[in-house]
């Protein structure tokens, strides 16, 4: 057992950053696990309220075969319609060449790869071996970089796998290190079934900050489980300063009802402000858009702080 | 800002405790506010389900009057016909010298008292200053204890007021310390409207450290607005060992959909397993209470665990 009461005045948050960056996946990881899609104009509206809160770095489609993900058919229209004010990036996935070629023609600045850290899971979502899925990647990020793009990547199931359960942290950090250096700036870990806890997430953020700096990784939670902001906190005391998140907390499967998809945006910019720690997000603005997600999306979703509100002083009764 | 990559080897968790106790208040902080009365035979069927879930420490009612809290008017009944099997403590919330009687003549072996760390809230819930709420405890305490009865402490909006807004924690202290000298064995800090964030319980926990054993507190945290995990992570790492919980999260307010409640009991053993901390409590039984706990009450509560379920792997299609 531990002393109940040590002496040391060890900082929990000497570490932590002043400032993170956030990035926001609803209109893509969240709108792709509706069972219908979304009118085009809906989407718009969910996106311009999310530019309005002051979100900077938007995921707004995936250029994945609509076969595949028909909710997102309307990349093209979507990305080529609705630009981005000065100062704000959307990107898109990217899976394979055609791909960029699409999020090229629409105009895009950024894509997003994405693969998985476990072998099964990987064959039963794309279809191709990780290794083969990192070939078909050299025909995308070089080309990408040399047409000017920003290229992000994904790395899925490192808290653990649906099919092979706990995942090797050594052979994410191998996967990403590759990613890395094909020109890829940054490495979205996810805790796609959210299954991590916060022990664990020390264990991984730990190990990357051994071998790159911590800017190469950003931490992509679902809350499926109630964890994703514990595990975001320790990541924050390592100093992780980069965080995906979905206001409304949209991406619950809907077949599932009440269960939880990514992290709510609004959860996690009331927390930051709680701390202290800045995202150029404002709050209220987020709180607005999480409710037009429901109405757009015609659902309660899992997000609280769009629910709660944030913090308001109430006038007591007079006696 | 922070460097990237600090060298620093601080382990996050070097003072983590090994082993946790839960004290479960669904029966009572959850049920007393829902809109309607639960037949004693749901109630039952609740705490049934948790003592087979393996927690020890279980508040069933409350001795309030029931011209306030009608839900729990069954008070005397639901103590005096239930009893704990050998291992298991009952305990009640007793707000006076008549309570104290009820509780007494049901046979229960704990009670618990209660106050609010901020004025204008006191006032509004228990209608007196906190001196004067402090001076009946003097009439129940003792004499609790010299009938044999364990007696513990809440002390709530300790995170934040509705009225009054931020609460110094000095405040909580002293009232903390008068509570424990007149004989309570441990003060419970609650969260009462869910606000607080990791940065604020480390600066409330290290005050009470510096001051008691850690023993003496227990966190009791809402999670209104998504963050009770991470305060409890937080609350873990300085040492605590005491939690409160309730299981699916009952406790929301009925009145507005989707609010969140108490930290769901299912959501906190999850995340003590994942991090290798003993809590002496079934995951799967805690799950199977937060069904019991949907189906007495009839709505979908909002914990997470006993929806998603505890990790299990899954069968991969065979192409």
């Amino acid at each position: 057992m531990t002393v109940p009461n040590p002496a040391s005045p060890m900082d929990l948050f000497a570490q932590a950053p002043d400032r993170v960056s956030i990035y926001e996946v609803s209109p893509r990881d969240g709108l792709q696990n509706e069972a219908v899609m979304i009118p085009i104009e809906g989407k718009k509206r969910l996106i311009n309220s999310l530019v309005n809160a002051g979100l900077k770095r938007i995921e707004i489609t995936s250029f994945v075969s609509p076969k595949w993900v028909p909710q997102l058919a309307d990349a093209e229209e979507l990305a080529s319609t609705l630009k981005p004010p000065p100062g704000v990036t959307f990107g898109a996935l990217c899976p394979n060449a055609k791909g960029l070629e699409r999020a090229l023609s629409a105009g895009l600045s950024e894509i997003a790869v994405f693969l998985s850290a476990s072998e099964t899971h990987n064959k039963m979502n794309i279809n191709k071996t990780i290794d083969d899925t990192l070939s078909v990647f050299h025909e995308i990020v070089p080309p990408a970089r040399e047409k000017g793009l920003a290229v992000r990547a994904y790395v899925s199931t490192v808290w653990g796998c649906p099919y092979e359960g706990p995942i090797d942290p050594k052979k994410v950090l191998s996967i990403a290190k590759r990613l890395i250096d094909l020109g890829c700036y940054q490495v979205s870990l996810g805790d796609t079934i959210g299954v991590g806890t916060p022990r664990q997430t020390d264990l991984i953020v730990r190990m990357f900050r051994d071998e790159m700096p911590l800017s190469r990784i950003a931490l992509h939670l679902h809350d499926t489980r109630g964890t994703a902001l514990s595990n975001i906190v320790v990541g924050l005391q390592l100093g992780v300063r980069d965080f995906d998140s979905s206001v409304a907390g949209v991406g619950g499967c809907p077949y599932a009802p009440g269960a939880a998809g990514n992290v709510a945006t609004e959860d996690l910019i009331y927390l930051m402000n709680g701390m202290g720690i800045e995202t150029g997000v404002d709050l209220e603005g987020v709180i607005e858009a999480g409710r037009v997600a429901e109405e757009v999306i015609g659902r309660q979703l899992p997000g609280k702080v769009h629910k709660a509100g944030a913090f308001k002083l109430r006038k007591a009764r007079t006696a």
